[in-house]
């Protein structure tokens, strides 16, 4: 028969803390810490199938179910010495639900259940104490309404001041034994008259109506669209802990409180948390009484005046210090826990692993490894990625004041102030004369890469995650905000409106890109410190990790970051990002407003020793690693100026005819420019663009090599393949380059060409692809845009929505979509290496630094990831956590 | 041991018809011929074997070869009274190419090969003609050092001008033994001196050295080239039929000639072709003598003087008319012979089955079931579906003269011709007036949709095969040319220029859709006349084929047309097309500039009766068969007026502020609006739309079973699905609009509801959309252009070169990419099924009009194809033959 009903308390217990399928995580840490023989009281926890059952049979519980409480709850009673019920000796419980994870969608706890008007006399005789009875009746009836009868909070509340008032008090500890009784009954009459029905009096209603209430709430709407929000299956159910009371309110050797076993802001090795003298657990949180510091030292720093606990209530304080220890031991991690002194005697609520900062999580992880707790295994799952990102760049004093005025994506991490500039140019300028800026742009284009470059931080009123702006500043390493579209950006009059807020050119503005807010003004920051720590971690990451990780990087800037983050290689150097600099774009112009083949072929020659100095500036930084360079890659009209002013400006300055550039501008435009005349299309049809890139390629290599360098390994990567045909034809002219030179007398380095995978098409045909290709990059994004058919430029119209609603569980540029787009990588991996067994696979889209698509892309069996450099240590990270999946499962 | 070498003649072969594999085409059926006892000059063919032997062995042949050869030239000399390079009794043998298909790429044929000084003096004795044997001689050298050698045939042109000239005489009939003997010396000079060694007179030399032209010029450029395009197999490799020579022109008593055994143009059964007297072959085709017809009748009607074969020589006539009988009841198809008559008697020397027009096709394959000759399959099999175009549409008269000022693409089939107009408007006013008009605009939008329902036929410089001029016009049957490029559209000015031509608006124009080609001024043209053998043959088609036939139909006169045609319903309704018309124009446009949802459903609440009004229509024409709505699929910004001029005039005519209408116009750009916010993402964000529509398809069918009509069978159709999620969502607020109207007490028919599969995630989520869908319709436009990643509008610039240089071998967007979108077509097919049994498949993108699509699509087991309303009969067609494909192998 099915046990439904599992007991605790007394130093033993039905359960364990590796039951919490069955028992939810806080009856199983109950069942662990009785077992420990910690001081826990008495209780029992209804199972997680009770409430399977309960829906799979019309919101009826098993037949047996209530013998099992009855017997669980009179073994309670035989321990706590009571019975729910009996004036005479009367016991109390609390109701609490429990899932296997924490949700907060879910109902909270019923304190002081099992009181009645004949109960909560017999509470006061028996504690001699009548305040504290009808204090906890009052608070009993208030909690009750509210958490299973579902009336307003307001409703008590109002009667409870309206109370205080006519007796004209301020506080609630000055209310008497008669006024909490008054005011108890009060409760009830109200709710009697809004329900139709009186309050039960009737302890088992009350109790069977408290486990209704948990069981009910799993359905709840909040509790719906959190499971949505957070991949919780619906199916896992919820348990009920049932659990014998005790009251840190019967006095001044009573007591409630919450501690960490460790500093979770800083990681400390301290007991750190808060405790209440005489109050119930709900006191802590609500926030009327300050509460005080557990450990005498951190009072002290605080500059708190009354006492700690460990000060005031030294015996007990020891206790928890000895159990604190010895829970952190048992779980080998650091415990939030909540306990109850009563009467001088402490006794433990809850126990479970504690949230924490990065910078704690990281310390702790560390430390604990030394203190031989934990191994480095283990360490490394304890952190978790993508708040590394908070330990590489500067964050906002969170103690500091500060008016939000805005709230966009946070699209590149870490915080920035500097003066409003509008546009580019002006952020160079300023940037050159020492000031530091804020570049704020309704969207950006390839044109402001210099602008982003000079500012400190970006700020744009439209795009997504991965708009320009967006990726442009994750690759620079520069925060960013994007698409706050409250914001009304008039760059001509110089402002920056948000409701009644103007702000002007020139005007202090804070950003910070880790969440996505606009301050106005100056806020203070912290500036990160990579402790020792840091790469104590990065190196036991390095050492479980399979797959490689390299960066994305497009300068020789970018390159020695990504190398000092660690990076072993670029996956992705994308050559177009060179044309855009100032002295390039003139030539790039000139060719592409050829009308003939020589004149482009004159216009590439003033680009060829350019691209070549480039390449070998990136050549020399990358030293012995491999880089791949993928050939010109967005269509031609990105080049070009697009309104009128600009047309005629860049026409004068190239002495052309400005109608001459509209014409071709006008020629170029394309409806749907993603699934346009880009990639190799743009070398299958001007042969000579690929050709002098490959030529600057190999002539930098050669360069490096002459001048002592140690080589890359060349990789020489084709964008936009959908067809083989297309690949033959351009590898085809890439090694005839190779091959002319060596005519020439020129040394040519070895290389290898390879493809983007990044079109339905050719992941399908992968297969004969691979014959021709030596390596895939899957280029992810714009194999999302085109598997899932979404613009990410437009995509914030629509799918911000489907985030709202749960209609995609993530943004789909941010996290690979596994189901999809995924499975086609999958496919192109396996057709792939059926053809080339050691194909070399990697990534470089955007999901390249996300931790959940890099554990995609690990069990996919890729080779490498590349991300931008300052991804790079979370890419390191991650890479390492997929590689222990199995071996460690994470919470 | 392998047989490289295939005798033939005297009324027996070694080969068969069968072989055309090994002997290729010509040698096969010269085998055949000599097996049926018809009378072929003996010969033999050497195989296609030896051609693969040949590459595969650095170009050289089996050791045995020669032998062989030697044996059969003996076996030829035998039967034909000579041995090759004996003067007393010289054998002159023909050498030609022939693989398995024809291949215009590839060697034509040497004539008279055996001839040299010694040789010719040989045939001049025993023929008693010197002018005849030195006639061949010349002809020999001139052929051979063309063909062989590779000399321009200009250089040997320019000797017989300059010999002519210097007799003073103009007819090379004039031309004496003496001079032909001198001449032939003459270009024996020339050859020496430009290849620097002498002209072969060593008749082995002769014949080794055709045999080796033939074999070379398989790989040549030109038949590389023709491979690529044509999916001819590099490995297939080409035969050489060496044949006894027969003279043609050996005096009055000899001729030679083509002949079709049936009219290739009519179909009419008469023995149709030309022949000349005392001439060869080359002669026929080079058009400097007019040959004559060969049937009396034929010559009659053509009103020729000189008499026919069947009065100039009535008994090979006779004979000729008895083989061809023979041949076509043999071969059991029409046929295309090649003949010659020596000294009075007859000799076959090709046999092949004949092309025809579609008129003449329809007429042979129909008369030839009658005649018993063949099955129904094998008539349905013989008509090119593609051609059934030609049939639908008016035709220019052929023998018209007319002057061609562009070609663009053919767009849309059938000639129109009418004053040039310039933009919608002035097409319907003229139109209105009676008039005919051709629109010619850059390009089409969606509003100019009325002026192309006005117009005759449509002309735009831009835009490729889907392009929206193309399929609009095919979806109404206009004939249009699109991407005339090298057209200079001035609608301003009202000018169409094309080098020095300038037409104005007025001027008279006349397009062909089947060609691409524009005529200046008017051009006779031909109506199609639907015989009764159409429609028998397209019942036989309806009898074969399993795969159904709807239509793409978007108005009830669409509706009515494809009914007409034979269509089995609708397979794909767009919606957004009835939002364009002038007076839902402003109601659509209201909804749009909506702030608030009231105002939205206001506008909709307009749109409502309209809606429901054009479905009435619709399920009227369609009674009793199914018809698929696809909801609104467009962005919203299509609707918009996007020039200045327009925008100011729409907010005139909507009395709204141009400047908010100008700020929506903007707000709803996008960078890609083929990915952006469109389709199913529409009906997410803005329901009441969808619900609005799916409001008007219930009442419509209520109301046309009020009055009495049969239900269509309603399947309503989600477009852009990408997550199943989406499905859900839309088909509930569906499902409420039909319980809304049951609560109402309104009647509800009833529906499915299904999706588009048009984006490649769609296509590998079918398994878990089909749990909600209940049919699936593949819109192969968008998924071909997502999984090619090719925007169709913009794909001008490179696809072109892509297909002239062989990338691709096909138009992905007029042939289904079957290696890419094919294979998505098919995991959806897979997985839906699987999920869903019966799950409902079928194509609605353009492909679904295309015969080589079609076939794909039943193999891939779908359901139906839906195609433009006047490609119904391609497709019932199609679909037969496709269902053939394994009983009759196609040619």
């Amino acid at each position: 028969m099915t046990q439904w009903v599992y007991s605790f308390g007394d130093g033993k217990a039905e359960g364990r803390a590796d039951m919490k399928n069955l028992l939810g995580g806080k009856g199983a840490n109950l069942a662990e810490m009785s077992n420990l023989g910690l001081p826990v009281p008495p209780g029992f926890t209804i199972t997680t199938e009770v409430c399977t059952y309960f829906y799979k049979h019309g919101e009826t519980y098993p037949a047996e179910l209530e013998k099992a409480v009855d017997a669980a709850l009179a073994e309670v009673g035989r321990l706590g010495g009571g019975t729910l019920g009996d004036p005479a000796k009367p016991l109390l419980v609390s109701v609490r639900s429990g899932a296997r994870v924490s949700m907060p969608g879910m109902m909270d706890t019923v304190l002081n259940l099992g009181l009645n008007p004949e109960t909560v006399e017999g509470l006061a005789r028996l504690t001699g104490n009548p305040r504290f009875a009808y204090d906890s009746y009052r608070r009993f009836v208030h909690m009750y309404s509210n958490v299973v009868l579902e009336l307003e909070h307001s409703i008590f509340e109002e009667i409870l001041e309206s109370e205080k008032e006519t007796k004209g008090i301020d506080l609630d500890t000055d209310l008497e034994a008669e006024d909490l009784k008054r005011i108890a009954e009060l409760y009830k009459t109200e709710v009697n008259k809004r329900l139709g029905k009186p309050f039960p009096d009737d302890v088992k209603k009350q109790l069977w109506g408290a486990i209704g209430a948990v069981f009910g709430s799993w359905k709840s709407h909040r509790a719906q669209t959190y499971r949505k929000l957070h991949h919780i299956p619906e199916d896992w159910g919820t348990a009920v802990n049932v659990q014998a009371m005790v009251f840190g309110n019967r006095g001044d050797t009573s007591a409630t409180g919450v501690a960490f076993t460790r500093d979770p802001a800083t990681g400390e090795k301290v007991l750190f948390g808060e405790f209440l003298v005489n109050a119930q657990g709900e006191d802590v949180v609500a926030g009327i009484r300050t509460p005080q510091p557990i450990s005498k030292i951190v009072r002290e720093r605080s500059g708190a005046k009354k006492p700690s606990m460990e000060e005031a209530m030294p015996q007990s304080y020891a206790e928890l210090k000895r159990i604190a220890e010895r829970l952190e031991a048992h779980y080998r991690d650091m415990q939030d826990v909540e306990f109850t002194v009563q009467d001088g005697k402490l006794f433990m609520l809850q126990t479970r692993s504690g949230k924490r900062t990065a910078e704690s999580a990281l310390k702790i992880a560390v430390d604990m490894v030394r203190e031989g707790l934990i191994d480095k295994e283990t360490a490394v799952a304890r952190v978790d990625p993508q708040a590394l990102d908070q330990l590489l760049h500067p964050t906002l004093d969170p103690n500091a004041p500060k008016e939000c005025i805005a709230t966009g994506l946070a699209a590149s991490p870490g915080a920035a102030t500097g003066e409003i500039v509008f546009n580019a140019e002006e952020a160079e300028k300023l940037a050159a004369d020492g000031k530091a800026v804020i570049l704020v742009r309704v969207e950006t284009s390839p044109e402001d890469i210099h602008g982003m470059h000079a500012a400190k931080g970006i700020l744009t009123a439209r795009g997504g995650m991965t708009s320009h702006a967006a990726v442009v500043a994750r690759g620079m390493g520069r925060p960013c905000v994007s698409g706050a579209g409250m914001l009304k950006i008039d760059a001509k009059l110089g402002t920056l409106t948000v409701g009644a807020t103007t702000l002007k050119r020139g005007d202090i503005l804070t950003i910070d890109g880790a969440t996505g807010q606009v301050f106005k003004g100056r806020v203070p920051m912290r500036q990160p410190e990579l402790t020792g720590d840091f790469s104590t971690l990065m190196g036991w990451a390095d050492q479980i990790r399979t797959l490689r990780v390299r960066a994305n990087a497009d300068t020789p800037d970018d390159a020695a970051t990504a190398r000092r983050f660690g990076a072993e290689g670029i996956g992705l150097c994308r050559t177009e990002h060179m044309f855009f600099e100032a002295d390039r774009i003139v030539a790039v112009r000139q060719m592409i407003l050829a009308d003939a083949l020589e004149d482009r072929q004159a216009a590439l020659a003033k680009l060829l020793p350019m691209q070549r100095h480039d390449f070998e500036a990136i050549f020399k930084a990358m030293e012995g690693l491999p880089v791949t360079i993928r050939l010109l890659d967005p269509p031609l009209h990105e080049f070009l100026p697009q309104k009128d002013e600009e047309i005629a400006e860049v026409a004068r300055a190239a002495g052309t005819d400005p109608a001459k550039l509209r014409a071709r501008a006008i020629a170029l435009h394309e409806s749907n420019p993603m699934l346009g005349h880009r990639g190799c299309r743009l070398g299958i049809t001007f042969p000579e663009i690929y050709e002098m890139q490959a030529r600057a390629i190999f002539e930098a290599a050669a360069n490096v090599e002459v001048a002592g360098g140690r080589l890359v390994a060349l990789e020489i990567m084709i964008p936009l393949v959908g067809f083989k045909t297309e690949l033959d034809t351009l590898k085809t002219r890439i090694d005839a380059v190779a091959e002319a030179l060596r005519k020439e007398g020129k040394k040519t380095p070895p290389y290898i060409v390879g493809t983007m995978i990044e079109l339905p098409r050719a992941a399908l045909r992968a297969g004969e692809i691979a014959q021709t290709a030596e390596f895939f990059s899957f280029g992810t994004n714009d194999l999302t845009q085109t598997t899932l058919g979404v613009s990410r430029d437009d995509a914030g119209t629509f799918l911000t929505e489907y985030l709202a609603r749960g209609l995609i569980p993530r943004d789909p540029f941010v996290t690979i979509d596994r189901d999809g787009v995924g499975e086609l990588v999958k496919i192109a991996s396996q057709r792939g290496r059926s053809t080339r067994a050691k194909l070399k696979l990697g990534i470089c889209g955007e999901h390249g630094g996300d931790p959940d698509s890099i554990r995609f892309c690990h069990e996919a069996g890729l080779d490498y990831v590349s991300c931008s450099p300052f991804r790079v240590p979370v890419a390191r990270l991650a890479a390492a956590q997929a590689a222990l999946t199995k071996a460690v499962d994470g919470d």
